[in-house]
């Protein structure tokens, strides 16, 4: 568990000194002080400044070294050039954080990178922490404390909300705050990490998930630098229960060029973000309006306790509306029961009863008549959520009123609902109804997607993560080995992944041995340590009679001598071709910056050209591998569809969480694993691994990797 | 084509008799009457109220009859019972036009149906135009007439903007007017048809689309009730290049049901819609926000000429966001060329030039940088639209005139470019952007959203209607046909798609013959009118060796009567196995209401489960039958994907255009055709169709469908 003070130098600082601190507020290092002055900041302000005595009205000290006291913190607005010299001066002073905003750095190339490995180094020794360089610092309104010098101060001086940011980006990161305040929303604590030469990403995110005055954590990702602080802030909020929402870019191809291009660090497999975002339950948004619309309604603080909705309106095609919205976010408008049809007909004979919920423009004659069906809907207790579209009477005269007092009395008698609202009137009634509990958000859509992602918290905090259980029964393998198919098959059996029975053949002898041996239609593959795609060279024949093996057998060992005189050939595999079952892929991923996930997918080209698969980060337990199975959309497959068997799943999630704990225990040495194709036979006849490639690391990347 | 003055009656009266008009402007009689008079109406205006001299200061008159003359239009807030006496009545005064607001028909079951087909009959015989009942009115300020008692009336009062709404849902269609206000957007003209007596969604339309005073036009939809209005309405925004931005609703299953539920109409199959959308290059909306996004974008009449898109920022981070939503669009982000890398970075020395462009924090001390690059790109030729953030800088003192200045000069020199631009600012200042012909939406997913709904439009202008060309040579099939797979073969072969050789075998001798005629591993399958789905019954067997086959068939005969003994067999179709090629799937739907659809899929499950399917309205020429191959994302597969052999994809097309064909002209008559697998070999070798299921209307229902 990481210190939870770790970073209170920069984000609680006691005192701070201000170097380049200017005069002229219009400046960066002007801006910056006026600040932290006008911030209420309750500690000491050192200017350091060598031409003036007064900055700003503050006595201002020429160096770092003249300071009378050691401050906590130092904030740098410099040229890159006079950074390490700077960093030095607090280092030996023993200043305890230090913020760069000055650009310069690892982003313009190897020069800049070598000086802010410096900079590190000074830190490291003297442990100081640093922010930055190239970002645009933090405030951390809860303390009082802005050491930044960006436009927002003037819009969010004076609020200290209960939601934080961090955001690898400063210039987002200021049009995120500008946004949210549209919204009536307000970052508490912000913080920008740039090039993250120390603090990053996750020490930051931890800041705030640890934090008892932040309820919600909203994060912008270009790329992790930190795999295992990361995954320990998202295991910390995990465990918590608080809310993060990440938005995190480089989703397409063209995006994730676009972010190599512009950051350095080295971005990871998006995919394999999906997988821990879902492991720890972090939400991950699309769009800046995604990420605030759940922002917001989670730091109402209402989560519903499944995905059953009711949907209320007084005009029905915007019921309709709703309901196609709901589908997309895979929630339920299950039918209101004949008893509660019955109640909502009592109140509106004219409307739909079913749901969605059609309270027709009786409404404008009597408003209150929706917070009383409201009420039908959320004691019976019948959904787990509830959509109003009240529309445009909400700010009509004569019915404004009457709606807004009976529909606070309601939110009030259901204090844990989660309700959103969709009202077209002006932005004080818009308040109101947001401060009475109610989810405000005008278009549907995005009402009702902010309502799914509330759904989606609780039922990710519910799911313990995997234990870290003992994985001695693991086997091992080492960095820089070759493995054959058939290597690689008994590697398998070692954790109870099976393949069909099979001969090494030779010779014309052997081979005759093994096909009466099996005495079945037989499949011929070649085995060869240094042949990983066989069929590319004539190494495969397939549905080969008994009585043809011994004559192809010697053919292919011909011919593959003959195509890749250099490889090792140590005979062909033979073995029966098997019949039935669905052929599926399964497989490892060790992505250089995430660590192991693994996949699971059809045959064919479900995976490939049409994205069916899942992906988690290893290890997953037998739960989550049924749901991996079961979250494909090819998966009515195995499950009966038109008549077929059903497959084996018990089996093949077994083999899923086999394979997986492998791969954690091989993390290190494994590059990918993919078992192609995995045979699923019918329900209690288990699976077979038809054909299976490992591929490692080469020993000295291992090693180095080891230091 | 229409008339197009049908509905002047209605949206622009030259006089208008309001029955039911109240004293009371806070009942809808009163409400509707004070509209007309506020809204600057210039033609007389009658209330009628038996109760009252005068209304509102106007001298009221008790009936229809009394009326010194006769009034062009009549608007009626009564009690439905009242309707059909006063529409009797105003049929025979001659009156034009009425609008009937009240409910309490078709939507309240069989007797209010009753009700409103006795009004339509009446308002027929007398050339009398209805709109509703159960509406809202509309409103068409090109012409100052307010025929509705919508709370919208104060907001839109006095404007009269260039884009028209027709939406079959009154209460959505002020929440449209309402939401579309905020983003500074006015409709000019707006229509709400309710139960559609007469009007419907169509004529409605085509009002819109003939209209010299509307530039973009936007519909909600819920279901077409007369496909050929609606399809006119379509083709002559098509040939108009007029702007149609439609919101459908019932897009997905959950949806679909609550529609259905919803309206009385037979809404159709959704993908038929987009089918129908697609063909004349509508626009499809999910949301109200993306509606007035796109709808607000072609409002400045600006469209590029294809999709690829600069990027340009001052924050590499947003840049790397907009190049994901530019992938998410379809939108390329390609790169500059050396030349405008160059010109790039001799402005932004320590900027990004490749694209997405990033101009740094540079432009905060020298806000014309950012229109001299935007400059820079417009004119290299190099992209067809740009995307500009601009962020929050755009509102800071110092920055923002200087910034604003010189991008209206750019956007001034270049007065076709399609720009998007996000700017976090006062609204102002957003107007001032947008005056320039900025497309101003702040969220950068919603801006690249709107300007590729754009880059749609002239794409699908420019595509000709398929012709209407003569179908004599096409055969035709009666309604209450019964189709064997041989049957079905031979009619595919009349237009065309060629099967593979095959015999039918009624007993050992003609199996004997027809198994050494193909001399090859045999397909057999039971031939039978009555037998849809054969292999349920074991009508199916394959891979039959010739010498097996006598017996085989045999018993396939035998089996088969045993299972079914009142089916008609007429014997056992024996053809050669085809090996090779890839199985597809092509079929005809013909939707209740919105016609013939011709779908193409791979086969396997990609089309049921991975909903990997084109479906195109019928007919398709040929060009637009590979459009729909090329479409689906297993396209791959008949591409040489892997080392695949290159599928024949000409012939593919041609059986797709000749089944289309096909479908036109037996639409009245066929329920469905589809061919499964249609074995597509390799290029230059054809098709085969392995087999066939055609359905057809029963002849009774085909029969009443002409009368």
């Amino acid at each position: 568990m990481p210190d939870p003070h770790q970073l209170d130098a920069l984000l609680r600082p006691k005192s701070v000194a201000m170097v380049g601190a200017s005069a002229d507020v219009t400046r960066i290092g002007g801006r910056a002080l006026r600040h932290l002055k006008e911030v209420g900041f309750p500690g000491e302000i050192y200017p350091i400044n060598p031409a003036r005595s007064e900055v700003q009205g503050l006595r201002a000290w020429p160096t770092i070294e003249s300071l009378p006291v050691v401050p906590d913190c130092a904030v740098l607005t410099l040229p890159a050039e006079a950074v390490l010299p700077t960093i030095e001066a607090c280092a030996s002073r023993g200043v305890k954080g230090a913020v760069i905003f000055s650009a310069g750095f690892a982003e313009m190339g190897a020069a800049g990178a070598e000086l802010q490995s410096r900079i590190r180094n000074v830190a490291r020794k003297a442990g100081m922490r640093l922010l930055g360089p190239n970002c645009l610092g933090l405030y951390n309104m809860h303390a009082n404390t802005f050491l930044s010098f960006s436009g927002i101060f003037d819009d969010v001086k004076g609020t200290a909300g209960r939601i934080g940011l961090v955001s690898q980006s400063g210039g987002y990161a200021g049009e995120v705050v500008k946004s949210a305040l549209d919204i009536g929303l307000h970052f508490g604590t912000w913080i920008t990490t740039g090039n993250e030469v120390d603090v990053g990403l996750g020490e930051a995110l931890q800041f705030l998930v640890e934090s008892d005055e932040i309820d919600v954590v909203v994060g912008y990702i270009e790329g992790v630098r930190d795999r295992d602080s990361f995954i320990a802030a998202l295991a910390t909020a995990h465990a918590r229960r608080k809310p993060v929402i990440l938005l995190k870019v480089g989703r397409t191809e063209q995006g994730a060029m676009a972010a190599a291009s512009h950051t350095a660090s080295l971005a990871g497999s998006d995919p394999v973000y999906d997988a821990v975002f879902e492991r720890y339950g972090a939400y991950r948004a699309r769009t800046t309006e995604e990420m605030l619309d759940v922002a917001y309604a989670a730091s109402l603080g209402r989560y519903p306790r499944g995905r059953r909705l009711a949907i209320l309106t007084n005009s029905g095609g915007i019921g309709v509306q709703a309901a196609d919205f709901a589908a997309d976010e895979d929630l339920v408008v299950s039918p209101a029961s004949p008893a509660l049809q019955q109640a909502i007909a009592a109140l509106a004979p004219h409307g739909a009863t079913e749901n969605p919920i059609d309270l027709t423009g009786q409404v404008a004659n009597d408003p209150p008549l929706f917070a009383r069906a409201l009420d039908a809907v959320l004691a019976s207790g019948e959904f787990d959520m509830a959509y109003c579209n009240v529309g445009l009477i909400a700010g009509l005269p004569f019915i404004r009123d009457p709606l807004l007092t009976s529909m606070q009395d309601a939110a009030n008698r259901h204090a844990q609902a989660t309700v959103a609202l969709s009202v077209t009137a002006p932005p004080d009634m818009v308040a109101a109804y947001s401060n009475a509990g109610y989810i405000c958000v005008r278009e549907p859509a995005r009402a009702i997607a902010a309502m799914a992602a509330l759904a989606h918290f609780p039922a990710a905090w519910d799911r313990a993560l995997p234990g870290t259980t003992a994985l001695n029964d693991v086997p091992r393998i080492s960095a820089g080995s070759a493995f054959s198919e058939k290597e690689a098959k008994a590697l398998l059996l070692q954790v109870g992944i099976v393949s069909p029975a099979e001969y090494v053949a030779t010779d014309r002898d052997s081979a005759m041995a093994a096909a009466s041996a099996i005495e079945a239609p037989l499949a011929i593959k070649i085995v060869s340590p240094d042949i990983l795609h066989k069929s590319d060279v004539g190494g495969v024949a397939l549905w080969i009679h008994p009585d043809d093996a011994p004559e192809r057998i010697e053919r292919m060992l011909r011919e593959v001598a003959a195509a890749l005189p250099d490889a090792r050939i140590e005979g062909c595999l033979v073995s029966p071709m098997v019949a039935g079952g669905i052929e599926c892929i399964v497989g490892i991923n060790v992505d250089p910056v995430l660590g192991p996930v693994v996949l699971f997918g059809l045959g064919g080209v479900t995976v490939e050209l049409l994205k069916d698969v899942a992906t988690r980060l290893a290890p997953v337990d037998l739960t989550g591998a049924i749901e991996m199975i079961r979250s494909i959309r090819s998966f009515p497959l195995l499950n009966g569809y038109r008549g077929r068997p059903l497959a084996d799943v018990t089996a093949l999630a077994e083999a899923i969480v086999a394979l997986s704990r492998f791969a954690v225990a091989n993390a290190g040495v494994l590059t990918s694993l993919e078992i192609n194709p995995l045979l699923v036979r019918e329900q209690g006849i288990g699976v077979l691994a038809l054909d299976a490639v490992i591929e490692t690391r080469d020993s000295e990347a291992a090693a180095s990797d080891r230091q």
